[in-house]
């Protein structure tokens, strides 16, 4: 017996045990994602095609069951393959479809599916609108060989870039295989992949239910919820979802045939449990719900950072419509900004330092009225590594608030690195906005 | 024969297979990651753990064969770590180790290992030690419990949080636990993880010089390299890493015995090849590429920001050091900003409208005179979704640049969605300030 019949045996074998697993989650639809990439394997980048690709087939109710990554080598791509098709409904495969040599995914593909390598019209095309018309340059044969797919595929088209994607179907298993790129992959997932989807297979989406917690850890909203926990019914799980200093609280019925009055008792039984830490019952981040707010009320904002060095503005403006509400930011890193731009007296820094209540909440009250806001919000921090002292430590931050009726001010200490003090200064800075705002 | 006697023989089986395959890398030391958490399933989390796990095993020459997350499930986690350490030699697991009731990693782990759970004086101390003194907050049962460890794990301590690490050993594969929160990870793979494998294996890193250009697609750069990859010997291998308008290329020599002078050949080769659009030859970004610029000049830097918001400033900020150099910015979301912080005339955005070449011009020389600053660099562009005209549509972007001799600027149409055109924005605009630095 040579070694691939071996294969073949222990993975036949193997599939009975895999079948008894799949029972065990419901009988859903399963799907696995792949990506394909040295990049992902040296650790240069940072996959975030499979958390969208996750939270888009969880909002139709297909469950992930595992993410795989593996590198731009032969046998581990179809090892993957072949081992993730025994247990899972659909394989949703990234990456490795670039035009360079280092990209072996297609015609691995073409083999593993039996077909042969074709031009596919529709593909070649795009490949020539693209270089002609958009980039205006010239045609390459290699960027022709992005035009050729497996006969055996239907055909995704890009409308974003020059690789197609390419739906496979094996022992009832669909594959699709779609560019690295994120935002070609996103488009095809929602013009292609997921209308595909939703038509193949007709399943009740998972309800969900979230909300937002700040100021209390995870370990005591545990132990505040040990009653509600033991009390919830099998089929409704309670998810803690931390994330800088913030806590979402996740409820999912993972009945298909329940009722929606079901789960909505079991939320507000959890909202009034931690009603005194609860931000919002629903699953929006603290910007969204800071935006919600003043574009409510008709008030706007506009913030004076230093140790966040535009964090916080980037968090607001990445929002569509936040030129709604959002005048504006100074970013002061040297102190000559903190005085010609935000009018804090010379005197002030002086007795006080930088990093003080007395510095911030000039600052707040300076970019409030240079730029006309309701709110003028700002920080003053050490994030390290250098620059702490005995006094004020890193991860020392000052936060401030200046509204037409006053100006307050709060310090907190955080004791993690640069990259993540900034993001507490920030998290925190805007949730001292939230409760302030009245 | 019952279902687990099935799964036995197949693994057996498939051993086989795979041992096969570890002989295929050149006999390196290989390790697979296993992330755990339903948050990674349902794409509320993006697993950066990973790529920092795999970009410093990297570093001291151990192989990634795969990445897998699975959610808190008993048989999805037990099913990966044996399959997975079938293939490895070194399994890294990181998640499922919090205090709540979704965590059950540590059981498993205890039974997987066949040990059994005793408390763990060190991770005991460590947690009273972390809630008396630095949270001030009482110790819950559960908390209590974090110090619990199986008796058959070297435990490794937690000195950023209460879940101490497990080390394990089975059929010659080590098997590390450790907690899903990163600073905790980072500080138990620096501390003690790496130590630990660089005693146990002595193995030579893999050589990687990298170097970085701008303003050339990878299908353009693949061209022109076509020869140069020919040439290559088998043992070195060339990377084509993508990102955001800038690719970087990396040359890797896998033969462990290779002198270092191998590659430096190569990597003259590979410079000398693409000359005309290198940024820099190390792994560096564009943004530490214009820092070192600046420190290296003694020259000063502050930023306009309308449609990139902040986010020029963050890339800058984020880097430890950068208060040498840059000055401040000012995020002019709302016209008022625009005049009465940068001093832009009324008239000229009257004229030519807020994105004009005109507009950030004026707010490029604005920012730079209000903080005395070198370079004055500054954005204003229609980001989307909303905004886009005939004449100017979404992705239309004007970059502003003012010196003391001169003020100038250019135009970018950009095709994407907010997030994307924002970060294009920001990438290209560094790069025209790197351009015309001098």
């Amino acid at each position: 017996m040579r070694i691939n019949q071996y294969c073949n045996f222990a993975a036949r074998i193997l599939t009975l045990s895999y079948t008894h697993w799949k029972m065990d989650v419901n009988n859903k639809i399963n799907a696995t994602i792949i990506t394909i990439g040295d990049e992902l394997l040296i650790g240069q980048t940072i996959d975030t095609n499979s958390a969208w690709i996750a939270s888009q087939l969880n909002k139709i109710g297909i469950t992930i069951l595992r993410r795989v990554a593996v590198g731009d080598e032969w046998n581990a791509i179809w090892t993957a393959l072949e081992e993730e098709g025994k247990q899972a409904d659909i394989i949703l495969i990234t990456g490795g479809l670039g035009p360079t040599s280092d990209d072996i995914t297609k015609p691995l593909l073409c083999k593993f599916f039996g077909g042969k390598l074709i031009k596919d019209q529709g593909a070649l095309d795009n490949v020539i609108e693209i270089f002609t018309k958009k980039l205006n340059r010239p045609l390459l044969e290699r960027n022709l060989k992005q035009a050729e797919v497996p006969d055996n595929c239907i055909v995704i088209q890009n409308k974003r870039g020059t690789a197609p994607g390419m739906m496979f179907e094996k022992n009832n298993v669909i594959y699709v295989s779609m560019p690295g790129v994120p935002h070609e992959m996103k488009g095809m997932m929602e013009d292609d992949v997921i209308p595909h989807l939703l038509k193949k297979y007709s399943i009740s989406p998972v309800q969900h239910r979230t909300l937002l917690t700040a100021g209390i850890g995870e370990s005591f909203l545990a132990e505040k919820l040990v009653k509600f926990e033991s009390e919830l019914p099998e089929h409704i799980k309670l998810a803690y979802l931390p994330n800088y200093g913030m806590v979402r609280l996740r409820l999912s019925d993972l009945d298909a045939n329940s009722k929606p009055q079901i789960i909505e008792e079991w939320f507000e039984k959890l909202k009034s449990d931690v009603e005194e830490f609860m931000v919002v019952d629903e699953d929006l981040s603290l910007q969204q719900v800071i935006a919600r707010k003043l574009l409510a009320s008709n008030q706007t904002l506009s913030i004076a950072e230093s140790c966040t060095g535009g964090y916080i503005s980037h968090l607001i403006t990445q929002m569509a419509g936040s030129s709604q509400f959002f005048l504006g930011s100074v970013v002061s890193y040297a102190n000559e900004m903190k005085k010609d731009a935000l009018n804090v007296p010379k005197e002030v820094i002086q007795q006080h330092g930088v990093v003080s209540k007395e510095t911030v909440e000039k600052m707040a009250e300076g970019v409030r009225k240079l730029s006309k806001a309701d709110f003028g919000l700002a920080t003053s921090g050490i994030m390290g590594p250098g620059g702490g002292t005995d006094q004020k430590p890193v991860g020392f931050v000052c936060v401030g608030l200046s509204t037409k009726e006053k100006t307050i001010s709060t310090t907190f200490q955080f004791r993690f690195d640069r990259k993540r003090n900034i993001e507490l200064t920030a998290i925190n800075a805007l949730d001292y906005l939230r409760k302030n705002m009245g």
